[in-house]
């Protein structure tokens, strides 16, 4: 990865402008380090040669039909992918200085009509600098002791709404069922009818009990994104106490400094939902792609990542699912610095055989079934045979509706959500 | 503000589909609460009454000619300004969970061709469980004792590269040249060639001994922008330390948590560098307008925060600057909690006039040169007076070139970038 030039950093920028390539790449590198839009007395020949921002590659591409952002000038709209290094002396280790100097201000540049980061390169010394993820794929695995097969999750439903003691009768349905990791809905974290602390008071003694009876400890991902980093970290504090071992992180909600301080003190896997990440790459002429944002996260600290699935009940493409599974599970510089990819949204299995194929026949993932193991017609356990099943099938090569003919959960789940496939 | 349901979050989206607006509708108050894909047991009437968002309004707008995200659906492409209500016992008042429950995941809805966020009611119960301005527009005249007129601010340029010794060079002359506010560009933070608190001790004696024989202390704003919420910590303590009394903060780079976390800790004006908002509002069918996200981080504790300006040499239309300039500066509930708006990006004085005309003849601005100060043809101090001179015309209501005419510094600035005025 860190190529020929191990002190750079480099940024590629999909544009998109009705101007000149050319041009419009010679201004972000300019304005993203040394210019502004007049000349300055100090801004000398021998800064600009140590610190400015260097155009090191165009590649072109047809161009746009119609302009990524609506523009009264007309095309055509000529589009590049323009590679700019940055040397990493100016840039410096920090991700906000990353953020703000490489992946940011690009996007105000006036010449474009369409500006979306498509990849980076950083050099080992910036990776090296990060913590990166503490549990990663191994740890995911060591913690709940799931080797062999994939990990099957479920997340506790109604999403919101329930007691403590309600979301705990559901756990102990769920840990009675046989998944490998339940999680609170992104969407549950503190609010006064479930606080956090009495959920994990109430949670806690279900997952533990269950260990002692059967040896089998359930990863339990706890909701505690908060804009206060003091009552993440308490919070984190009360799970790692009554014996929890995970935490669910809404990502975006917290940004960059509240997952990277929770990182520096915890003792929990981090599982990271990203709700809010589809402004970022839903047009497909702004934004990010999702290979160059999860890198982020990574470097940030972040375990487990959600990143949907084949059939989502979301606007993602299958294709765009299957590039970011295979981003989280390419190394930067060592295994341990992958994350565990989540595979999630309307999952209930019949998803398996294609997941399985798409991503390189691989089974380091934590497969998460919501409706589809609480809404099975036979009852959660039914639910988590199901999937069990359905990746089963995939794994051996086997049609679902072949292996159905002798597993009736599977044949069940088929049944009721066959339908929902896409 | 509050309305006649002030235990509601009311949120406006601006939804496009191809499909029935009403429907799309009820997903977003179904997804973003209680429902999941499929029926589930625990969803039941009751939880539903207590927890589930409404529809509260439904405005139909004209269909859109082209679709805001690229779909092989043909059209018509159908559009609604659509009000949601989410209960606040639900919701709670940490910023994080009103990002993801409200503002969030609704932008991952497959039936969407454009989805942007147009509006939010927050409660007074939400609005004061939050911090807010520290400082705002009254602490910020306070702190530089400018009264009558707007604040006259400048960036050390250029961006980057510069020493601690060369940044104080620069920053003398200013001082000297009788600005009320200097700042750090947005893309300096802590790199090894002029590490902040280094840069501390260059600038700060500057400062203080220009206030010891003047009686004016400069505002000096420190970038301190880091994902390391302690190290932005140690960097807050080193400037307060030192004397001084602001700071950068990037907001989007370090996100809501960071800047939470300094808030309740900080001595320092808080100036926002929004670096990357451009994605979140740049296409006109997605994201956020200003109006809402000014809010959140006026909420976090933003004191003062950068709007770009007429003319401004970014692709923000001035219809755009004129909006969010004036949601800065309209009181949530109480006039302590408005933010300073910060008039930036190309700004040389030229544009005062009409900033003044159509912000409503308001001083109540900081209002920043960059090129515009440092780049005069008379030097920084006769930038500083051509600006100032702008001003006193706008507020007169006598033309630049009239004034200009009896002003040799206005004069100088409109012949060199007079060119530059959009």
């Amino acid at each position: 990865m860190p190529g020929d030039r191990p002190t750079q950093i480099k940024v590629t920028y999909r544009v998109e402008t009705t101007g000149s390539i050319e041009a419009v790449a010679a201004k972000i590198a300019s304005d993203q380090s040394t210019g502004t839009f007049t000349e300055v007395a100090g801004e000398t020949a021998e800064l600009k040669a140590r610190c400015a921002a260097r155009v090191v590659e165009i590649r072109p591409l047809p161009d746009a039909r119609d302009p990524g952002f609506p523009t009264d000038r007309p095309g055509p709209f000529v589009r590049a992918d323009v590679g700019i290094e940055f040397p990493l002396d100016v840039v410096g280790t920090d991700i906000a200085a990353l953020l703000t100097i490489c992946l940011g201000g690009v996007f105000s540049i006036r010449e474009l009509t369409g500006i979306r980061i498509v990849d980076i390169d950083l050099p080992d010394a910036f990776v090296r600098a990060q913590p990166g993820p503490q549990f990663g794929i191994e740890g995911s695995r060591r913690l709940t002791a799931v080797h062999g097969r994939p990990l099957i999750g479920t997340i506790i439903k109604p999403n919101l709404g329930l007691s403590p003691t309600e979301s705990a009768q559901i756990a102990r349905q769920l840990v009675e069922a046989g998944v490998d990791f339940i999680k609170d809905d992104e969407k549950l974290m503190n609010p006064g009818y479930s606080p956090l602390e009495e959920r994990v008071r109430a949670v806690m003694p279900i997952i533990l009990d269950h260990e002692q009876k059967t040896g089998k400890k359930v990863m339990y991902a706890f909701g505690l994104s908060s804009s206060d980093p003091d009552q993440m970290l308490r919070h984190h504090d009360a799970i790692l106490a009554a014996g929890g071992n995970a935490a669910v992180v809404n990502i975006v909600s917290v940004g960059p400094a509240g997952l990277h301080f929770l990182r520096k003190r915890s003792g929990l896997v981090l599982h990271a939902h990203r709700n809010g990440w589809d402004i970022l790459t839903r047009h497909p002429a702004l934004g990010f792609e999702f290979s160059v944002y999860q890198k982020i996260w990574r470097l940030l600290g972040v375990d487990q990542f959600q990143v949907n699935g084949i059939g989502a009940k979301y606007w993602e493409p299958d294709d765009s699912f299957v590039r970011s599974f295979q981003a989280c599970s390419t190394p930067m510089l060592s295994l341990a610095d992958r994350a565990l990819p989540v595979v999630c949204s309307g999952q209930w299995g019949g998803q398996a055989p294609e997941t399985y194929r798409r991503t390189g026949e691989t089974i380091d993932l934590l497969y998460l079934g919501g409706g589809g193991i609480i809404g099975h017609p036979g009852g959660p356990a039914a639910g988590v045979r199901a999937i069990r099943q359905s990746w089963e099938a995939a794994v051996q090569g086997i049609s679902l509706q072949d292996y159905a003919r002798s597993h009736r959960e599977l044949a069940q789940s088929i049944e009721r959500f066959g339908g929902n496939q896409s």
